[in-house]
């Protein structure tokens, strides 16, 4: 199934910069109570494209995930798994996509009605798993990840059609200044940046290592930071950083010898199912963009 | 000319780290009042190794050394200058060392009273300046710097004897999460930590691009992080940080658009001049150490 391409990417020239088309909050004015964010934070998400949540989880609930998570580092076989991607050049592990897939925990953690209330109420309708991941980044040896719209990928490369999508992250270890937090850069989701290079097939073996084709030109990303500044929240394990599909987002290397982890479930809306790849290269494997099982989330009691 | 070496470092198998041997505050109980610090800032030197204060000097005064430097960047003869280190494999300017030489307004400033009666209070003697530079980082461009201790380097590669000289690094552009700024350990002043590797011959020619030699083990550098964390000062153009010669500090590489620059003059006292490298090679040039006008420096009224 093919659809019209509103967000033209990846092409040979530069193309410039365009408003967005669709809404932030999908709730209109009667259904914007209809869930647990209430109308100062929905504005700060439509205004910011991101809100932050200190300590959205407590640590004794984190410490259920960090154990699960300590059994997949010593996991031989998952290291060699397609969903497993390692460090540029090395054997640590950089990311594990498909989480939810391969531990209970993180699948009911997905349908927890803290968080899919939120993203509900925000997209107003059903919603369903895009993509889950964890990414690592290891004391002393983490890289960074270049500034990027999650969105301006999934479109052309995922053939995800409109930004009504958003990620939640959930921060497994703290995050610090030092240990390479996300950064993101406020108001940067109310424009489409269109990114120059065409895409390689099978790019993602490498995107995923260290990402060079999407990556905005300078020109843009100066321009939306200048308007809205580079915003890097903060906090103990257990906080929540929810962020529009389109906000601008990276990460420095890790300078520290703490460990950080954060844990990212993409929610994409059921009126949002994948198209094919914009980009018009194949679709990518399944446990990076879901083209298998677009049912409705439904609520853990 | 050399002395007894109570530093060995840059060994080839690893040296165990040390305790301090020298006093931080070197002003006995009579004389710490002598100064414009008082007791608490102080005390906090002793412990942490630095002091921070936000906006020491006022916007307007630093402008002028913004054009100073604006003026620098556009020199071509400067860039190709031995005291001037581009970035690797970039026609970027990473540092300018020798500064206060190359501009009076810059001469004038390592003697102002406010830094310098500073200084003299803390090292309870006359000072002159071992090293002056500038660091640049670029807007996307600007690399990070490793985990490190200036005193490791100074005592040998420069024979410097003691633990008896600091830095003012004046933060000539706003220093915030995302441009890289200046990270240290709080504490780690107070261990010497040997460095392993034999230190090649013009070391300086390829270290000030990219430190590999003089870089703590990963171990000790834990050992110290656990204890004492690491503190990451932001603040406006103005903000000065003083941090004694041996606490351990270091960079991330500036993710924003934002040019990030620091100036540093190291201060070293007139009891503590330099001996012949410790490492046993040819002295570096003067740019990087001082061996010829050891003579105090005179407050400007």
């Amino acid at each position: 199934m093919t659809t019209t391409d509103l967000f033209p990417t990846r092409a040979e020239r530069k193309i410039p910069m365009s408003e967005r088309l669709d809404p932030t909050v999908f709730a209109d004015s009667s259904s914007r109570k209809d869930g647990p964010l209430d109308e100062r934070e929905l504005k700060s998400y439509e205004e910011n494209g991101y809100l932050f949540f200190d300590g959205f989880f407590t640590p004794a609930e984190m410490q259920g995930f960090l154990d699960d998570l300590r059994e997949s580092e010593d996991d031989e076989d998952l290291k060699l798994s397609e969903g497993t991607i390692l460090e540029p050049g090395k054997q640590e592990i950089r990311s594990i996509f498909g989480i939810h897939e391969i531990s209970e925990r993180f699948d009911r953690l997905t349908r927890d009605p803290r968080l899919l209330d939120m993203v509900r109420q925000i997209l107003a309708s059903e919603v369903y798993i895009h993509q889950s991941r964890i990414n690592y980044k290891p004391g002393f040896k983490g890289k960074g990840f270049n500034w990027h719209s999650d969105f301006e990928t999934w479109h052309s490369e995922d053939g995800m059609p409109r930004m009504r999508s958003l990620s939640c992250s959930i921060v497994l270890t703290d995050n610090v200044e030092s240990n390479g937090p996300l950064m993101l850069i406020p108001g940067s989701h109310r424009k489409f940046v269109p990114c120059i290079g065409r895409t390689p097939e099978n790019n993602y073996q490498e995107s995923l290592k260290s990402q060079t084709v999407g990556v905005p030109d300078e020109g843009s990303l100066r321009r939306l930071m200048n308007d809205g500044g580079i915003d890097v929240p903060t906090g103990p394990a257990g906080s929540l950083i929810l962020f529009e599909c389109n906000t601008l987002h990276g990460s420095n290397q890790n300078m520290s010898c703490w460990p950080r982890s954060n844990l990212f479930f993409v929610y994409n809306s059921v009126e949002n199912t994948l198209a094919d790849p914009y980009c018009g290269n194949r679709p990518r494997p399944n446990f990076l963009a879901n083209r298998t099982d677009w049912s409705p989330l439904t609520p853990i009691a």
